[in-house]
């Protein structure tokens, strides 16, 4: 395919190799760790990416909401956990998913347990969501006072199947270091494996699973656990990059978007390409100042390296505007595509649904 | 409606009536200003609310893309100004467009202007980006001799029509306060007067265009100008109310979010509804920390006064994060429905294109 006669409007070009070795890798590291590989499938949310885990011997998915699970199920998918709160409006989709699906949930409170007793029409596993140290959902893990609770509640139900404990150890995203990220996986680890060991003689089944991108990437140690979840991986990102959970090679997906515009006395390129294309996620470049993507040169099947003191530095609705060093200034020309490595694939990649390629 | 009964997603919820006074307000301004009323459709970018403008006399309309234009051509809109620089790898859709309906362009580059020659296969109109302080696109509105240039390219071009000076005065948005954007209003239009004057004798048709939300809310004078492009007007948003643009009645579009959990020892309420509904797009509250959007409670037609000291405090992909004030902490419950007035509402409607209600 000549990416460059194709795309005519910003695109994500996903790069099937590169993403199937990411998939690899993480199959592998999961298989000699022996924990059940469960990716998140809310960083691509595509039934075609999705197809390509099957060759890793992946049949059970994590989602983050009913409607992404609705996705999936339509899909073949019929093992899922919904990594989210049990949001208790969308009961009638979930009695769907589980008449003849695998469906996991997510609780952290009496209260939708309770609720979940009284509308669930079919079995459906529920794990306790345990906050070991992000300060988002969950129960903290030291919990126990109300982890008895709730185990208890979940025990004597007959819709409910306790299925264990699950975290999302995603303060490692703002760890600032390769080491502190491993601190905070040990840690959740210890955390998860406690909880394991107290509750284990309730249902000798349960299981632990954790999976933030960055733990998963960067730990060969998953001893103790049952199952990991990682999602962003598929694609990885300019923060993952930035955080040191991946090599620049490793990142699959990138954003081709056409130049539409230049302003030599300011060193900028315009690229159609904005916020309802890439978000409006930031990290800040290596002079401190905020960015909004690292820039790259397309060819058909694969990128260039970043450029240097080259980045997206300010974006609007539609708008993309390129800081360029003096040295890339002058390749850019109107009618070009240029690749945006996306801050965050995630949110990019939701953006971009409906207008994405495969290379 | 009982959207308490039928909402069970972030689900936006657009109040008509409230639009409609929007709407009218700003087309009768435009009526006593005796400028032409050419909303940006972006911001709601739906057939549906793009209908409601109708009948206040409104035939002619501005986009963001050629995308967006070619939604609008198919919803029976045949005068469109794309007011976005001219991506001319798009030339096939502008081209289909440009065969029978009324479409304007934005230049600010010969060598826009030289592809567009060869590659035009009908006449469009063409307006000549101007910056008038903005500083993202367009040629310095004081830089002549830069437009002589294009203005000579254009008048001699068989395909491309003059029509005359646009600018988008963006910089409202952060100027700060109302005098400031009436100052950049009053700047903007002295600008683009002169531009008029000097070009007049070219084609003495030419028009000028402005119209960002704040100025065309905030001033009833628009002597000198031909056209006015608001958009954000017809919804406004939290970023509108804080800088002075509406009143928060005003206001006429909010997002209803499912809660799905909370945390008392940090007053902290989980809704369903994150940046993949929302957008990341933050302000600071009244505190000084940043948020994320402001809290009502919904009714079935219209929705609370936000509550105080209650904000929207941190944001991922699906997850909400309410800070709430002791005194509305536990009026939120599991399974409740509480609105979000969106910091920009354009980018949340872009996001909630499929999932919005008219109340």
């Amino acid at each position: 395919m000549n990416i460059h006669k194709q795309i005519s409007k910003p695109t994500l070009v996903i790069n099937k190799e590169q993403c199937l070795k990411n998939i690899e890798k993480m199959a592998q590291k999961a298989k000699r760790n022996n924990v059940i590989f469960r990716p998140h499938f809310k960083t691509h949310y595509l039934a075609e990416v999705g197809e390509w885990f099957k060759d890793y011997g992946v049949d059970a998915i994590t989602v983050s909401s009913v409607t992404m699970a609705e996705y999936f199920y339509k899909n073949e998918w019929r093992d899922i956990t919904i990594a989210f709160p049990v949001n208790i409006l969308e009961i009638d989709g979930i009695n769907n998913l589980a008449k003849d699906a695998k469906i996991n949930l997510l609780v952290f409170s009496r209260e939708t347990i309770d609720i979940l007793n009284s509308k669930l029409r079919h079995k459906a596993g529920v794990f306790i969501k345990v906050d070991t140290g992000m300060g988002r959902t969950g129960i903290t893990a030291e919990d126990t006072e109300s982890i008895d609770l709730l185990v208890n509640e979940i025990i004597k139900s007959d819709k409910l199947q306790f299925k264990g404990f699950l975290a999302h150890a995603g303060h490692t995203y703002n760890a600032g270091s390769v080491e502190a990220i491993l601190k905070i996986h040990e840690d959740t680890k210890r955390k998860l494996i406690k909880l394991k060991q107290r509750y284990i003689s309730y249902d000798k089944n349960i299981i632990v699973s954790c999976g933030d991108t960055p733990s998963c990437s960067l730990s060969d140690d998953f001893s103790g656990m049952d199952e990991i979840r990682p999602g962003n991986f598929i694609y990885y990102d300019t923060q993952q990059y930035t955080i040191g959970s991946c090599s620049i090679d490793d990142i699959a997906a990138c954003v081709a978007c056409p130049v539409v515009g230049k302003e030599k006395a300011r060193n900028e390129v315009f690229i159609y390409g904005g916020a309802i294309h890439l978000s409006k996620d930031f990290l800040a470049s290596e002079g401190g100042l905020k960015h909004f993507g690292l820039i790259v040169l397309l060819g058909d099947k694969k990128w260039s390296e970043p450029l240097k003191n080259t980045y997206m530095a300010k974006i609007s609705q539609e708008h993309g505007i390129i800081r360029s060093s003096d040295e890339y200034f002058d390749k850019f020309n109107v009618g070009d595509l240029v690749g945006v490595i996306p801050v965050h694939s995630c949110l990019t990649a939701n953006l971009l649904r409906e207008d994405y390629v495969v290379v």
